[in-house]
């Protein structure tokens, strides 16, 4: 049912998808959710979701609109919910107030949903669209959606690297390679984040804080979870992420031990070692989605990036790059096994490119192996 | 003299500007430029030099406009030259046409003109002015204003790399890790250069042709110079780019030998060693200057890429990045010896990056070391 949408419809889901944007740094576990009730070409009604607990988009919007939300058109990029959670269901909210059209940008990818929403609307008589503008909804709740979809967190691999993709000299300094434009755009991809990823390599050579410290950022006091994977439990309680407001966990292969750093407040999660001893990221990740993380961003060395940009488990890779050489004695942006052939080299789509600073960020996203697309 | 400039002189600049580019990959030894005859708004002749030993841009101009020219303005993206060469005087032709007013982009580098031509012309009372649009006329020209300013050709080192800063796998295999559209880009870099230049270890791993095969590119006939430094005579005589079109010289620290290469058409021109043998980079350099080279393309491994990039000698970087992983076993895209500070890096400034099919391009041009910049 390709639906023919007009100029305004166009414009109106601009308009939400704007307000959904608002939430970015704050919705999480939930999506990112904006709508606008529109009587002729006039906005009568905005809302946006804020915070989870907090009101959704639609009622929002509906109490904007007040009387003027009879036989309106509604905007929204997410389908509407149709069950009764924490709050009531949208679709009611839209029926009551009389609505006459509804047009969504993407359907819930929560299987409670995914069509029922805008079934029951058509179903009260209400007029129903679904589409426009999807991608960009897509683009807005990637991790919800892929969480939604099969329980497991999207996992964006952050790198900081030179030309020459080095990210420490030999000796192991690496403060700074990319410039304090690049760092405050990093800031921006913890606030969007459910929760921050490092390696206790990381956390011993540099004792990062993993914290959201841009006060500009409308984080509304929510700090991304910290995850660190410590297989043999080295992480040391003095470690300053745990002084930090927010949760730290721990995964670790021990199946004792820890007790030091749970007591300075980490939590402490353990799963099985892969055959190297290694926690099993498979594992991890499964946790991290059952504790509803929706995008975890890796800043971690090039032994984690490595595994998980070749295990195929990484859904996205940033790399920013200084446009600096570092030569073949620095370190290695990515650590992983020789390859014998070119077709076995790991290949991404260039999704995005902006210049931040003197740097370059890349916005890459993982393809299929070449040698797989070969095959008939 | 900050000159004031109209939106009409600035429209007709850029026309001589679009005029001059006709002759990006013909005109060198010369310089490429563009010129327009304009009456009040209207252009009456247009011309583009395209060819060393053909007619410059300004007879060319002036023929097309003919008794238009008279009281006209003429717009020049490089001051007309003043001397008895192969051609007569630019400034004769314009004095003579008895135009009113000529506008030029850029000063002429060449210390013969400099400045001279306008004289010149205002002594012949035609009324001058400089510097409309000259970063733009400058970037059409820096290889010819190099050589004109200190002997020596300007040096583009071009690279095509992983993300990772990887050009092949260890066991050598770098066919191909770009793309086509990336390697079709190539052919203009080529086609713009005076001259292309690589090592012999790539002469014998790949036995690269270098020259221009993109027959859209207008060239008139040009193949640039091809370059080999080949410190101990080690070129065979079946190298393939002996049997091309055009020049091949090479480079030997070798006071003796070369007579099967120079038997097949190689010219052999014999240099000082430094100290580990090889040749000598400066003189390799001062001999290219002295054949006219503007532009030299480097084409090479990560040994000679690294030398250039590293003592100091490239002007411009140019990386091809392909979106894939090779992994830290591959071979590095520049070789030099190991820094013990950050502050010791290859600092570059990225002029302007573009995406070529799904690789990505980068222009970089070389800073002054960081901790240079930090000496008061």
């Amino acid at each position: 049912m390709a639906a023919e949408f007009s100029d305004l419809d166009r414009r109106m889901m601009e308009r939400a998808l704007e307000l959904a944007a608002l939430g970015r740094y704050s919705t999480q576990p939930n999506p990112r959710v904006g709508c606008v009730v529109v009587q002729g070409d006039r906005i009568v009604g905005e809302g946006a979701h804020r915070k989870s607990g907090e009101a959704h988009a639609e009622p929002l919007a509906l109490q904007a609109a007040g009387s003027a939300a009879r036989d309106a058109t509604v905007y929204v990029t997410l389908e509407p919910h149709c069950y009764h959670s924490r709050m009531p269901p949208c679709t009611d909210a839209l029926i009551k107030a009389g609505v006459k059209r509804v047009v969504c940008a993407s359907l819930d990818p929560n299987p409670k949903v995914h069509g029922a929403g805008m079934k029951q609307l058509q179903q009260a008589g209400v007029q129903t669209q679904t589409g426009l503008l999807e991608a960009q909804a897509h683009e807005l709740n990637l991790g919800f959606e892929k969480r939604m979809i099969s329980g497991l967190p999207r996992v964006i691999v952050k790198i900081a690297a030179s030309l020459d993709g080095r990210v420490a000299l030999a000796n192991g300094e690496s403060r700074w390679i990319t410039g304090e434009a690049a760092r405050a755009d990093v800031q921006k991809l913890r606030a969007e984040s459910s929760a921050v990823l490092t390696g206790i390599d990381t956390v011993i050579a540099d004792d990062p804080q993993l914290t959201v410290r841009d006060a500009s950022l409308e984080t509304l006091g929510r700090q991304p979870l910290r995850v660190v994977l410590d297989s043999k439990l080295r992480m040391p309680a003095t470690a300053k992420m745990l002084e930090e407001k927010g949760e730290t966990i721990v995964f670790t292969a021990q199946q004792t031990g820890g007790e030091a750093i749970a007591h300075h407040g980490a939590k402490l999660i353990r799963v099985s070692a892969d055959a190297d001893g290694r926690v099993d990221l498979d594992h991890v990740l499964r946790e991290l989605g059952t504790l509803q993380c929706n995008d975890v961003l890796v800043e971690a060395g090039p032994t984690l990036a490595g595994r998980l940009l070749q295990s195929g488990l990484a859904d996205e890779l940033i790399v920013y790059i200084a446009p600096v050489l570092l030569g073949p004695d620095a370190r290695p942006m990515a650590q992983f096994p020789r390859l014998e052939k070119l077709s076995d080299r790991l290949q991404f789509a260039l999704h995005r490119s902006e210049t931040v600073g003197a740097d370059l960020k890349l916005v890459l996203r993982p393809q299929t192996r070449t040698h797989s697309q070969k095959l008939p």
